[in-house]
C-alpha cells in the first residue's frame, strides 16, 4: 500500500537544470524529488528521476505516483533536440502546442511548459517562495556608486526592458550612456566575453566611468520560473570585462552564494546593487 | 575677386567618414567639397579640407568661405576623443550641448550635430536625394524566400525596432524565431562574427531554416543622415555566419555596389530582400 497523499502534504519536485540553483534549493525543501532532463546531470545533486520532453505525459504520471503535487523549475535548460521516435501517444498530442511556443521564443516556451504542468494538476512554486534569501531586495550589497553609475543603470534598465519586451534577453552592458552589448540567445557569459574583447578604441574612457552589467526579469515574466541568475562567476566575468559593477532589478534576480559574490566583488573593486 | 555665391548655386560638402559611401556619392555631385575628420582619411578620395570637432565653428566659416551651402554626411565616424586644449572659444560654448548629446547615445549625437550645421545656415541633404539608386525600394534583389524566412524577417523587424527605439543598434540576427544576436556599439561586423563563432549546440537546426541578418533605420531616425549601410563585405560576413540571407527595411538602407552584392549573394546562395 502506498501512503495516502492528503492535500495537506506538499511534496515538491525540483526540475533541475544547469548551474548551482537546484542544489541551493534542495536543502530548503522537505524530501524534494530531484528530476533531471535525460542527459543533463544536475550539479551537486543525484537525480531521483530523469525524464525526456518526448515523454512528458508519462513523467507527469510518475511525479503523481511519487506523491508530488508541486513543481519548481530551477536552473537553465538548453532547448533539447527532440527525437520523434521517442514520443508516447499522449505527449505527441502536445507537439503542435510545444513547437508553436518554441518558435515564439524562450518565454513562450516556458509559459507553455508551465501551462502543461498546471493542466496536469501540479502547483508551480518559485525560488523566491522557497528561498527568499536567494532573491535580494533593494539595496547596495557592496561597493560605491557614482552619479554616472546611476545614470548608466537607468539607461540599462530602459534597454533591458525593450529587449525583454520582444523576448530577446535579460541584460545589457552600458558605460557612460553607451550600450556596449546586449544579451541574446548566446547568453550572459558570451556577452561579457565580447565586452572583455572589445578594442579600447570602441570603449568610452574608463577614467570617466567604467560602466556596468545590468540584469532584469522580462516585463510580464512569470516570476515562479526562470528568474535571471547572478553568481560568483558573473562577478568574475564582469571584472574581466573591465566594468565597475553589477546592477539588477531588486526582487527579480537570483543571487547564488551571495557571500561569495560579495567577497569576489570586494576583491575586484566592483559594486553589487539591487535597485 | 571671388565669384559671387547666389542662392541658385548649390555647392555640397561631403563630410566623409569611413567606408565606400563618400566615394560613391562624389561622382553624383557637381564640384563637391570633400571634408574629412582630422586623422581619418576617406577611402578612395582626397580631402579638400580636414576639420576637428574641437574647432567646429571655424570649420563652418571655412565651408562658407568655400561657397558651400549644403552638407551631406557620408560614412560612419567613430566618436572622436576630444582634446580640451584644441577648442576655440566659439566651439567651446557648444561643449555642454555636444557632451549631453554624446551621453544620450549615437542618435542624439547625430541630431545635435545636424542641428549645429543647420543653425550655422547649412542645408542638410541625404544619400537618398543625391543618389537614389543606392537606397533600394522594396523587392527581392536575388535568391528565394521560404515561409520561415518571412517569419524570421517579421520577428527581426520587431526586435530591431525595439532596439532602435532605445538607440542601441540597427540590426539583429534571427533564425527560426530565435534571436541569435543583436547589434550594439561594436557594430554589424562584430555581431556577425559572433554568430559565425556560435557553437552548433546553440543554433537551431540549419536544415529547418538558416536564419537571416536584418537591418533597419531606427524609428524616427533622420533619413538625411547615418542610414544603415550594407555592401559586398556584409554579404561575405553573412555567408560566414551560416545565415540564409539579408533582409532590410526598403528605402531606409544604403546598398553600396549593388551589382557586387548581388554577385556575392548568388555565389554564396543567399537572398537579398528589401522589404
Amino acid at each position: 500500500m502506498t501512503p495516502e497523499v492528503t492535500p495537506e502534504t506538499t511534496r515538491v519536485a525540483i526540475i533541475a537544470g544547469a548551474g548551482a540553483l537546484p542544489a541551493a534549493l534542495a536543502p530548503c525543501l522537505d524530501r524534494p524529488l530531484i528530476c533531471a532532463l535525460d542527459g543533463y546531470a544536475p550539479q551537486g545533486l543525484t537525480p531521483d528521476m530523469t525524464f525526456r520532453v518526448e515523454r512528458l505525459v508519462p513523467f507527469f504520471a510518475a511525479l503523481e505516483q511519487a506523491g508530488v503535487n508541486t513543481v519548481t523549475f530551477a536552473g537553465a535548460v538548453q532547448r533539447p533536440r527532440l527525437d520523434p521516435a521517442l514520443f508516447d501517444p499522449a505527449t505527441a498530442q502536445l507537439v503542435p502546442r510545444l513547437f508553436a511556443a518554441m518558435q515564439a521564443g524562450d518565454d513562450a516556451t516556458l509559459r507553455a511548459v508551465i501551462a502543461l504542468f498546471e493542466e496536469a494538476g501540479f502547483a508551480i512554486t518559485g525560488t523566491a517562495d522557497i528561498a527568499p534569501d536567494l532573491v535580494p531586495a533593494a539595496g547596495l550589497l557592496t561597493g560605491a556608486l557614482t552619479d554616472q553609475d546611476e545614470k548608466d543603470a537607468d539607461r540599462a534598465a530602459v534597454i533591458t526592458q525593450a529587449l525583454g519586451a520582444v523576448d530577446v534577453g535579460q541584460g545589457c552592458v552600458v558605460a557612460q550612456g553607451l550600450c556596449l552589448a546586449t544579451e541574446a540567445l548566446p547568453g550572459t557569459d558570451a556577452m561579457l566575453a565580447q565586452v572583455a574583447d572589445l578594442p579600447a578604441a570602441l570603449r568610452p574612457d574608463p577614467g570617466r566611468g567604467r560602466g556596468l552589467f545590468y540584469k532584469a526579469a522580462k516585463p510580464g515574466q512569470d516570476l515562479r520560473i526562470d528568474l535571471p541568475t547572478l553568481g560568483p562567476a558573473t562577478v568574475a566575468a564582469v571584472a574581466r570585462a573591465g566594468l565597475g559593477g553589477i546592477a539588477w532589478q531588486a526582487g527579480h534576480v537570483i543571487c547564488l552564494d551571495r557571500p561569495a559574490m560579495i567577497a569576489a566583488a570586494e576583491r575586484a573593486g566592483l559594486f553589487l546593487w539591487a535597485r
